[in-house]
Parts: C-alpha cells; structure tokens; sequence
C-alpha cells in the first residue's frame, strides 16, 4: 500500500526543546522531511540560506504570495515570513511526513488550509523547568526571559487548538513519542478511505459471487 | 504525570487474526489488560472458567444486567454475552489499557457510554488473503467460511465508525503498530486537559507575579 505524507505542524512554547527534538527526530528516522521557511529578514551570523532559512527580498516573498507558492504566511516585526507550498507538495507525495516548525497563528492557517495536518504541541514537563531552561541557556536577558514567559502563557491559551501534546522530559523518549504519534496517524480510518473501499468492493463481489 | 488506562476496542473480520494479535501484544507489553466476557453459553472443550470467557447461569447474568455491572451486552444464538463493568474500571484505574475484543455492535455501545473509547479494526491485507486463511485453517467446512466471508462484507460498512485501522500482514509489525496507535492515544490534548490547564494556571501566577 502507498501511503502519503502527513503534513505535521510542531509548535511549542520557547524552551521547550522543539529544535534539538526536530533535530533529533530527523536523525534518528528516515520517513521526515523539515520544510524550511522563507523570510525577508537579514541572515544572523551562521545562519546559512537553505538551511535555517531560504533568504529572499521583500519583492520576491510578495511575488510568491501572489502566486499563492506559499502554504502559510506572517509579518512579524516588519518581516515576512512563510512556507514555501513545492517542497511541501513533493515531499508528501513522496511518502515523506513533511514537519513545520512554526507558531499557533501559521499552526492554525495550515489546518485551515489542510484539514488533514496534524498539529502537535511541544511542552516542558513543568514551569519550573521551563524557567530554568530559559535562565540556563545563560544567554538571555531577565527581560527577554519574563517576555518569552508571557509568550508563552499567551500561546497555553491556543493548545486546545492541537490534536496531540509531547512532554519533552527525556529527548529520546520525547522522540520516540512523537515519532509513534505520527506513525499512528497513518492508521486513521481517514486516511485509509480507499483502501477500506477496495476492500468493501472486493468483499461484495466475492459474496455475491458465491450466492 | 499518572495516567489513567485508556478503554481500547479491537474489532475485525473472522480470519484477520485478532487473536493472535492481541496475545501477542499482551506478551510484548506490560501496559495492557485483556478483559473476559462473561457468557451463558456453555463451554467447549479445552475452555476455561475465567480464562476464555466467565461462564454463568442465565439469572446470575441478567442479575448483572439489573445492577448496571456490565458496560455492554448482546444476545447471540440464544445466549448472553457482556463485559463485566468491574475488571475493566479497576484495570483503568491502575493505569492499565484495557481491550475489549468485541463485535461492531458491541463496540458502538461502548464508545456511546465511553466516548473517550479508542475503537481499532484489524484488516488483512487482502481479501484474497482472508480467503486463504479461512480456507488454510481447515477446520471449517465451505459453507462456514462462505458465512464468514458475508458476516465480513456486513461487518465491512461499519469501518467508518472506527478511529483507526490495523493491517495485520507481519504479526510482528502488526502489534508494534497497535502498540503504537494506543501509545499515541495517551498524548491527544483531550485526555491531557488538567496537565494542560495546570500549566497555564502556573504560568498565568508567574507571569503576573513579574509584571
């Protein structure tokens, strides 16, 4: 039987672990692809075009929206920033289960746009551990930590909008987890229409045949 | 975080090989509890009390019926069959997954009083593998397995009413997969509300306790 990709939408509070987890879920298991986003903001240092990022003009980004090329899209800060509709579309077709990392608004514009997107939600096992995390990174000011802690009690107010939620806890269960989560959509009578109905035919046939 | 067992429904076509199925999850895994019907049938040959199913009189079943002791029951052939209420909430209760292996009708009584009830329909590959495995067990005579092949193509329109399908073609991947269907089931944000709304409550203290 060959099976399509599931469109998978990962959100999470800052903190949390989403970027080592994807990481760590692409290592560790062939059947994922990470779509990269495309944004008008200047690459950070390190950053590299293609990777954390496909870096483009403003006039390009509206040329893609314009054409619809992008499968969600968001102005934060001045800059735009998207995902581009061709990687998705292919690697899907593919059979590969194609993760975008991005926040609850895109989260809920790609379920719009794709009822079928599965939308799972990355938390921390408590608060205490969330600050923690954030004051350990040791790279943050105490008023960039108190804004991502109000982002985040903002965004708490969205999860009922998601199908699952992973802990991260211990990174590879935390994987391990979530790769099962995926898997195990794959099995939903939904999206096993067709096969079901072959079945059904095949069964009506043989049974009538015997009559 | 304790969680409470979730209540796991098996269906599927006669010769699909659920019960092979089941034993083998059971033997693979600690998480789960296999509930006994309770019946008025008498048993056969090699069955045993309380192993294959419970075996009553009719007055002490339908004494059960009366105090509201079983979570669902059907009349087949003459005779009483239910799934004793007990066992199961106590089994939940402890953590346990309990599964239920009954027929469609069965299993659409127990999602209407367990809504949070997680319904699987295992298939065969093909039906030209069903054919072939009802016919391989060469114990039924050509009409038995002409009946099965009907009660499957009925059994068949009820597909839709279960959450998802699995396809029993290596028993070994098989049982993963269910294994992994039931794992992920843990993770919906539904059976997650007071973790979730926990944090938000902790979050909302701390962020206002900044400001």
């Amino acid at each position: 039987m060959k099976r399509k990709g599931i469109l998978v939408v990962v959100s999470g509070f800052s903190g949390a672990g989403k970027g080592t987890l994807m990481k760590n879920l692409l290592k560790n298991y062939d059947d994922y692809a990470l779509s990269v986003s495309m944004t008008t903001r200047n690459p950070r240092e390190g950053e590299k075009d293609g990777k954390e990022y496909f870096f483009v003009s403003k006039e390009v980004f509206e040329e893609k929206v314009k054409e619809d090329g992008l499968v969600e899209y968001a102005c934060y800060c001045g800059n735009y920033y998207g995902t581009p509709k061709e990687y998705v579309e292919t690697q899907l077709e593919m059979g590969k289960d194609v993760i975008l990392e991005i926040e609850i608004q895109g989260a809920l514009k790609v379920k719009k746009k794709f009822p079928s997107a599965l939308l799972l939600f990355v938390m921390p096992p408590s608060v205490k551990q969330l600050e923690e995390r954030l004051t350990g990174r040791g790279t943050e000011t105490l008023e960039v930590i108190g804004q991502r802690l109000r982002r985040a009690s903002e965004e708490a107010d969205g999860i009922e909008k998601y199908d699952y939620i992973v802990i991260n806890d211990d990174l590879e269960v935390c994987t391990r987890e979530l790769h099962s989560i995926i898997r195990a959509a794959h099995n939903t009578v939904d999206r096993n229409g067709s096969f079901i109905e072959n079945m059904r035919q095949e069964l009506n046939v043989l049974v009538k045949g015997e009559k």
